[in-house]
């Protein structure tokens, strides 16, 4: 059992990965710019998922927490990181976010540091455990509880917190590959565009990817 | 049948990708700054597939053929590009280029136009219709002649020129998707990289992505 926080946790995808975290029996917290929601989804999340889950504001949250998820709109990346730096120094910091420009969010449009997972590692630096994940999994699917078929690509250069984010997604029954260092969570981030593009074209629901190939070991 | 240009088409992915479109029944002329190279090189697959191929220079090639394709390693792109730029106007050219860079070709490095496609699209004009495709396809498993295991993304703004992408890749039993505008084609070439990381990591042959996800419509 590990102590969870969400930062950005009353969001779609905040919420879903708070129920199926709870369910796998990690006490989780969600973190809200506004703890009174924060709260109340909270309490609306555990009524519906049996766990044990909290709610309480940003720096709180990321504070009394061993290991963060960050689940916030690309608008708010930057400010949220920025405000929770200092508690979160030496954890392990999940980020999720896709950096997204609206009005176009089908078409790919990466920041100048390559990718939103790197202006993470810039801001929060070189003492807080960074892996980048979860960005392709839609929340409607994580929060069914049902079987998802989609792998999530983890990115990150610190190979031990990589092992811990992907076991806890095991615990979620979802796939996951370490694909390389920080700068690949650019691949994930450009493949969320890619899948906004599928569901609309070819009305897809929620589409995803699956790695494919086989291992050299494997019988022929 | 059409009358198909491979430039780079010595190299591997090109010269697999040469005998899969001979085979299929195109007339395929293989395009390389050495023509000498090229006409050896057009030689053995011809030979190997039983189809219609010839070699010649890189503009001649440009010159003579209706639809392009672009094989070059990346370090010969812009150059390439620059090359063939008058002969190509008005023409469909499929760049497959990867913004590989040398040595760290498993870690996602982006040019600051965005992607490859994006620089081509600068280079060429306005009057090209650029088509981004096969970035994901190891050239081993294209020479092997068997079914892939791994879905093309192509991105394009020209819809009719994606059409006419997709249908030959649907002659060569490749299952495509148009993935959005040109810009898209970032998350192929970013893909790329971590493709490699996970050959390595998870000692795979050729890995390769499947979509996933329902149609709307699909019976429940």
């Amino acid at each position: 059992m590990t102590k969870i926080g969400i930062l950005g946790g009353t969001g779609a995808l905040g919420a879903a990965l708070a129920g199926r975290l709870a369910k796998a029996g990690h006490e989780i917290c969600i973190g809200s710019r506004d703890p009174a929601k924060a709260d109340r989804v909270a309490r609306e999340i555990a009524a519906a998922s049996g766990g044990s889950i909290s709610g309480a504001g940003l720096i709180e949250t990321a504070e009394g927490n061993e290991l963060l998820f960050i689940t916030v709109p690309y608008a708010a990346h930057a400010d949220t990181l920025s405000q929770v730096r200092d508690a979160v120094q030496g954890k392990i910091v999940v980020d999720a976010t896709v950096p997204l420009q609206l009005p176009k969010v089908g078409t790919v449009q990466l920041p100048a540091a390559g990718c939103a997972a790197l202006e993470a590692a810039n801001i929060l630096g070189p003492g807080v455990r960074l892996v980048s994940a979860l960005q392709n999994i839609g929340a409607e699917k994580l929060a069914s509880g049902q079987a998802i078929d989609a792998d999530v690509f983890v990115a990150g250069d610190d190979a031990a917190a990589v092992e811990v984010v992907q076991e806890l997604l095991s615990q979620l029954a979802i796939r996951s590959w370490h694909v390389g260092p920080l700068a690949n969570s650019a691949a994930a981030e450009a493949l969320t565009s890619v899948l906004i593009q599928l569901n609309r074209r070819y009305k897809l629901v929620q589409a995803g990817v699956r790695i494919t190939g086989e291992r050299k070991d494997a019988p022929r």
